[in-house]
């Protein structure tokens, strides 16, 4: 390995500054102002796919953001790698929270600070220029192919018809994926099972338009209070989902297994200390780790309606509106979670006023077996990289094509990812230590060794 | 009354440009950003007031907005009506709603357009014009004081003072507000009752930066989950406000007097219909009339909190915010509610999460004997102008210095308001029929008669 650290070692300043400048444009998926972005972003990788090693690199189009692919192809007899990331990343707002521009990466206390420092363009940037060390060194004995895409963070819309098209272009043994977290440099750990995601935009209507609180004040229902109710009718006081049915398809999860994921380390004091909050709040009858790994969770991402400014202003407002998200574990169909849900909102919509929901998107849960030759090299790797044996976790995350994949492709995926909880992904101040990024790249490289002779 | 008709027909046309140029200011009181601009208004009703036949006008400091006083002394021995209004008015936002500027008006359909068409420089002008009428053909029978603020639509925190420093210089034996509604212009009405307010900012905050809802949700407390809890627990199934105590100091209303209150016009289908309502909704066992009347309310005028833009932001938001009012009824007091109100949110606060609640503004409510000469000639006015005699009716709405200047000054208020509540104050598309316009310059003038003869 000596050769491809002294690569590293050489190149690692480029490195950073390639990765900056995919940083710098503001691929914001979920905001069609950015769609000149996206694509400017797509060439962007294509052009650093063919500058790192591959032989071949294309921008694809989709129903949506294109989709950009490229490959190299040492030996048909070779094991292939498929790496899968994404070039998009989350809205910045709100921007008034940030220290330094979100889309002028800036390194401060050792952590490159960026929308998408992180998730994902820095943890694909791990992928790529591991590969590039390999491919540059003649060191790849493994054939590598990439997928790189421009819609995750607004749920992947048009990536399963691409993979359903494409299914020999994608061809490969294991899917590998850096998108996830470590518990901690000192706590190595690999993500064997994702959560998946629905989302929904709620709308609730009252009067046709806003009205002077004092004079109606009483006599109309407010779409707020009213938003409120309906809000707090999803969850009992036990922290459980009301939704009728909602649990029907969680897998029970017996003492062993809990016992087992109960090994990670975890101390919840450090945990509430360094979120500030003074205790956690979930499910009733589940440690903190549980009710983010192993259980669904129902969260209002956003909500708004009515006067924001500052002073009194005394409407009763015609609208009001929430965006609401669960989390499933895998087991759970999203399909029917819609169903569910819309049934469950239309049965306790409030008197006088009018409730629309529009799912916006979605995506199964996934798990990973531990006994796969892909966990096994990921495990090896890791230990020698990190010095100690790496657990498994549950990640409250999702990844919802991760599931696609197998379903569509009929291959498993890797998670072997190297950010932080700490490193604030989809909030203001998203950063991504250079210490992790650096420990990725000698990590990656013992991957694709241990893989292609676990494989040979 | 023959000569002030012929004066108001002569000039009513200068009298709207007068207006127009007035409402193009934008004296929005609860923006900081707009102070110049409440400088300038008052400057222009100091202006106004001389031009339209006062013998003096001063533009008065206070710690607020400055106050506009003028006055026309006809004879010592003439009662004395003191007129009292605002030139400040509400945000116009949401500015998307508006059809045309809110701050360029324009008459469409026979109604003025802008924002302060009615609510309050409109009505003023109803009574700055009449007041014109009178002097400029000789026909006032009695003194006439104006006092008008900046900042009643932030609850009048100055005019207390003002009032208290100043009481010789307005003493008077009436005083004379437009700034209420008519149930209808075939339905003529005189506003006898206010609601009292109070207003409060409520901030609920999680952990201590936006988190990723995978990975944390179903672990931490979510700040507009709880913002949504709490709401929710204000007012019980029976839209009555859980509030411990709340209800103690409101009056209790016999049949009789309900009963009188009832013969009030009041079509309820149409109501609805107006507002698009299926149906209205308040507190069990009162009519909607009564509900606005002369029971108290709560609604959230505004609440925000984590991601509004288009897509699906996966967010746990550190932050959410509320605005919340309560409409209170004669004898109840705010700042006994104030506290009631800050030590139940205290006792029913969320676990996991922080509250704040800061107190905005509030005002007492008010009520206004039918016996009183000044009903009498408002009563007698109406009739004769209208064709048909007056009901006197509650109003939801509050103008808290009403029962200030019954506790500083010793001197009652009659509220002849010419607004309809489709006139959308505060709302987008605020408007002013031209046609109420003109029957409040008809009318203000009779009550100067009948109340210097009944007064005589």
């Amino acid at each position: 390995m000596s050769t491809i650290n002294a690569y590293i070692e050489t190149h690692k300043e480029r490195f950073l500054e390639e990765l900056f400048q995919l940083i710098s444009i503001p691929s914001i998926s979920s905001d069609p102002k950015h769609k000149e972005s996206m694509v400017k972003t797509a060439n962007a990788v294509k052009e650093l796919l063919l500058s790192s090693g591959a032989d071949s690199a294309e921008v694809r189009q989709t129903a949506g953001n294109p989709v950009v692919t490229g490959e190299k192809i040492v030996d048909e007899k070779y094991p292939t790698i498929l790496i899968y990331g994404h070039y998009d990343v989350q809205p910045a707002e709100p921007l008034e929270l940030w220290v330094s521009d979100p889309f002028k990466p800036e390194i401060r206390d050792g952590k490159i600070f960026a929308r998408g420092a992180d998730d994902d363009k820095g943890q694909f940037f791990i992928q790529l220029k591991s590969f590039e060390a390999l491919a540059k060194t003649n060191n790849l004995k493994c054939n590598v192919k990439f997928l790189i895409e421009g819609e995750e963070e607004i749920g992947s819309p048009s990536l399963p018809e691409f993979c359903k098209k494409n299914k020999e272009l994608l061809k490969a043994d294991i899917i590998l994926v850096s998108d996830t977290t470590l518990l901690g440099l000192d706590k190595p750990s690999i993500t064997v099972g994702l959560r998946g995601i629905t989302y929904y935009d709620i709308e609730v209507t009252g009067p046709n338009r806003d009205l002077h609180s004092g004079l109606f004040g009483g006599a109309v229902a407010n779409p707020i209070n009213k938003l409120a109710e309906l809000i707090n009718k999803l969850i009992d006081d036990k922290n459980r989902i009301t939704i009728p049915g909602f649990y029907d398809d969680v897998l029970f999860i017996d003492e062993t297994e809990r016992n087992e994921l109960a090994r990670a380390p975890f101390d919840v004091d450090a945990y509430n200390k360094s979120l500030g909050i003074p205790i956690g709040v979930g499910e009733d009858g589940y440690t903190t780790m549980e009710r983010t790994g192993i259980r669904p969770s129902l969260d209002v991402c956003g909500i708004w309606g009515g006067f924001s400014g500052d002073g009194a202003k005394t409407v009763l407002p015609s609208k009001a509106y929430a965006k609401v998200s669960m989390r499933l574990v895998p087991n759970q169909d999203p399909i029917t979670i819609d169903k569910l849900f819309i049934d469950y909102v239309e049965s306790i919509k409030p008197k006088g006023v009018q409730v629309k929901v529009a799912p916006l998107h979605s995506g199964k849960g996934y798990v990973s077996p531990l006994d796969s030759v892909a966990y096994k090299a990921a495990s090896l790797a890791m230990e020698k990289s990190f010095g100690i044996k790496p657990v498994p976790t549950r990640s409250g995350g999702s990844i919802p094509i991760v599931s696609a994949f197998e379903e569509i492709l009929g291959i498993k995926t890797i998670l072997m990812g190297f950010g932080l909880e700490s490193d604030a992904i989809h909030s203001p101040n998203e950063n991504f230590p250079l210490e992790n990024f650096y420990k990725g790249l000698e990590t990656v490289p013992l991957f694709y060794k241990y893989f292609s002779e676990l494989m040979g």
